[in-house]
């Protein structure tokens, strides 16, 4: 377990003043406070303008020295990069531990002055003994302390953490994978890494306790063998996610003007995360995917699985994508088929693996729930329960019947221990389809599976990929494990 | 350019007869009965049920040779499998042209039984001069004649015409790709394909003129070696685009169950279809991305791409994964640059491609709109724009200036002969999103993008990939053309 990280105490601030706070809804200094405000934080809020006034019913201190407090644990700046020196005195006179450097146009612009400015920033700040977060991020989300870098974000808590040097792709992140059930200890955006950087952010989510999963978005690292040091060790407490910004040749001259990143060689990157037993992905949205993967499910390392539901022509093209990741579909037991044989006798050889719902309609089998019952038989890693959009039953058989079973099978194979996938291709879903009561009915069915804690998947194939790397990462824990 | 194929006429009948219809709304009966009255089938339509009675508004006849009708065009079977002999001796006397075979249950339950009833009917059908599409299969969505296989499907027609094995996946593909503002010519669902098979079908929409893309889900060919012959005459007057089910190892045994089709070896197939000019995809969502970019997006053959909004982390992705799938990102023009600098004196040395449009937020590019200025410059094919989610700023502000100025730019750079890619991660969407006005809005605003007859993708790797394979079709029919 690697030791307990001084940034904990960083990010759990008693008090936050938000520097430039600001009227303009367009402002990072408008929006950080009411991002706050929203998500309820926990502790002091006091807001920095000389123009002083009102701000959204706080009133606005023209200094952060007028503060009537003895200190201020933590700064949000939201000032131009030339005012922020002189800001940082005042912090040293207010005993500011972390200072979040909303403010950007700094290292990232490749210019000569910026990046002397960035540099004289952190000096400065190391003298004054104040951490810097940024600059050119968002800084923190951390739903139980109220603490968010956009807005309504969720504010329950959860075990996913993250950190994430695009701000942006961060709150996307967020908001995609609340959607899908995930939540989250903590989220932290830190574009330009002058202080705080990737591998001490590694190190504190390896040993936070709130945090079982990391997620991460890198563009480039400082120091790559700290960084390979870092991720082998968090690896073997927890799965880590990498999505790698800057792969190809014109990504790697961007991270520079995205976040003053060196973008280092992708085979370099793949070869090195591959050993430390981290899990790289190529874009946010697999990020997400392998999030709820590692969010929903055990620690599967078996390569079994059984797909059920959709017609003949689903099942069929969803067995070669799971086939295609490297998974195997056994074929049903001659136990299972004897049993079958009593019930459905017109199906019993005919039934297989990948399972063809739609045969059974019907016969008996519907209602006795041959999903659940199958589920009860060994010999299978993971199930697979595919959900489709083409019956083409009215919206009360749907409601009354189909959807219910549909749920109370998952949810029961479930309870039988086994490890269930489920695969709802929603689509492109409006407003306009929305006012359709099969869209609706479909989402909503979505929306329960997600409440029951189970991963919903958009696609096979994001299925099939995001469950292939995390058996991928059991396994090497496995293996890891034997070793020692 | 092929012959013209005689299933044109087949499938325009003056009159069709359902036999089996049925009150029961689980029945394929009532079903097909309520999809021709619901799409508005222009010619006669004849319910034939041995208890007579009504259903949905019409008259119902004991028996077909009681229409009173000299003939019936067009026979949808609906009855269980051994009725079918008699009911094609009743389909002689009326001078029926072609059964549709929705009965299943004959060759696909791998019995012999079964399998000899399947001969027996087509050889019955043959001594009578009738065409049969199936056994097991959904048959004709037609919409400019009012013939459809599920419900609500698009009333309007379109260039997409298509043949699937499965039924399923053919009604799931036009309700999907509908989302993305895809119209169709016709679609076949062909099933066990006892008599009209995937060549006769790819025959008919090669030479078809209503047909300009033709799309296909195929479960194994009986003769490989026409297919092959058929496919690349079709392939040079189109784009095809095979989806093949059964690639793996369990789906070349189930197959067999689901159509009695032999698979054949996926490695032959990638090999002959390339040779061929088709465009091979792996799953029902990547058929319909190919659709989308060969019914939206000229026939381009560079690879050369301005990748343009989005923060600086989702830029960067794109732009890795365009670069994944062979395209290129030109840097930007020195002439450009000199504009640029009049105009944004702060960011011209500093903005590139993939173009992080956050960074113009405060300066007065985002009012002159520089993607539209952009658009007019030369050097680059592809342009793709991404519309994000992660912007935190009010609902007044999205709807009033963000939104518009991303419809009109798209428009701009259309209208400036530039191929415009989209991509929209709409994400899972469900009714409680929809109570979030951003949500909805981008929901919304995507629908107004279709609604202009512009590509929409829901990620960057699905569009890449797409698009790269649209680019790899025009270099090919380039390539062909010249060695002629």
């Amino acid at each position: 377990m690697p030791e307990e990280s001084s940034l904990g105490p960083l990010f759990s601030p008693g008090s936050i003043a938000i520097v430039g706070a600001s009227l303009n809804p367009f402002s990072g200094g408008y929006q950080f406070t009411r991002f706050l405000i929203d998500h309820g934080f926990q502790g002091k809020l006091h807001l920095v303008n000389p123009a002083s006034g009102e701000i959204l019913g706080l009133k606005v201190y023209p200094r952060l020295t007028e503060i009537p407090e003895p200190s201020v644990d933590y700064v949000i700046s939201c000032i131009p990069a030339e005012s922020v020196l002189p800001l940082l005195d005042d912090c040293g006179k207010k005993n500011v531990k972390l200072v979040h450097l909303f403010t950007a146009r700094l290292k990232e612009t490749g210019r000569d002055r910026e990046t002397k400015l960035q540099s004289d920033i952190l000096e400065k700040a190391k003298k004054l003994g104040i951490r810097i977060l940024g600059p050119n991020c968002m800084g923190i989300y951390y739903p139980k302390f109220g603490l968010s870098f956009n807005h309504q974000l969720p504010r329950e808590s959860g075990s996913v953490g993250g950190f994430f040097q695009s701000g942006g792709g961060a709150a996307e992140f967020v908001r995609y994978a609340a959607l899908r059930g995930v939540r989250f200890s903590k989220v932290v955006s830190y574009g330009n890494a002058s202080d705080i950087d990737e591998v001490e952010l590694l190190d504190y989510f390896a040993s936070d306790s709130e945090t079982e999963i990391i997620a991460s978005y890198i563009e480039g690292v400082k120091d790559g063998r700290k960084f390979v040091e870092s991720l082998a060790l968090a690896a073997k407490e927890k799965p880590v996610i990498v999505l790698k910004g800057g792969r190809g040749r014109t990504g790697a001259k961007l991270a520079l003007s995205h976040t003053a990143s060196l973008a280092g060689s992708i085979n370099v990157w793949q070869a090195a995360l591959k050993q430390c037993g981290a899990t790289m992905v190529s874009s946010f949205q697999e990020l997400i995917d392998q999030v709820v993967a590692f969010t929903f499910l055990p620690p599967i390392t078996g390569r079994r699985v059984i797909v059920a539901g959709g017609g003949g022509g689903k099942s069929m093209v969803s067995a070669d994508v799971w086939e295609e990741e490297g998974f195997e579909l056994p074929e049903l037991t001659a136990e299972f088929r004897k049993k079958l044989k009593e019930k459905v006798p017109e199906l019993w050889d005919w039934v297989r693996n990948p399972i063809d719902a739609s045969l059974f309609q019907g016969t008996p089998m519907v209602d006795i729930n041959v999903l659940e019952w199958l589920s009860k038989e060994d010999g299978f890693d993971i199930w697979v329960a595919n959900l489709t959009q083409d019956d083409p039953l009215p919206e009360d058989i749907w409601e009354n019947v189909l959807a219910p079973n549909f749920l109370n099978s998952v949810a029961a194979i479930k309870k039988n221990g086994k490890s269930v996938v489920c695969v709802i291709e929603t689509g492109e879903i409006g407003p306009a389809e929305m006012k359709s009561w099969k869209w609706r009915a479909i989402a909503e069915t979505r929306r329960q599976i997600v409440n029951r804690g189970l991963a919903v998947f958009p696609s096979p194939e994001r299925a099939a990929r995001a469950i292939r790397k995390l058996v991928d990462y059991w396994t090497w824990r496995g293996s890891e494990s034997e070793l020692l």
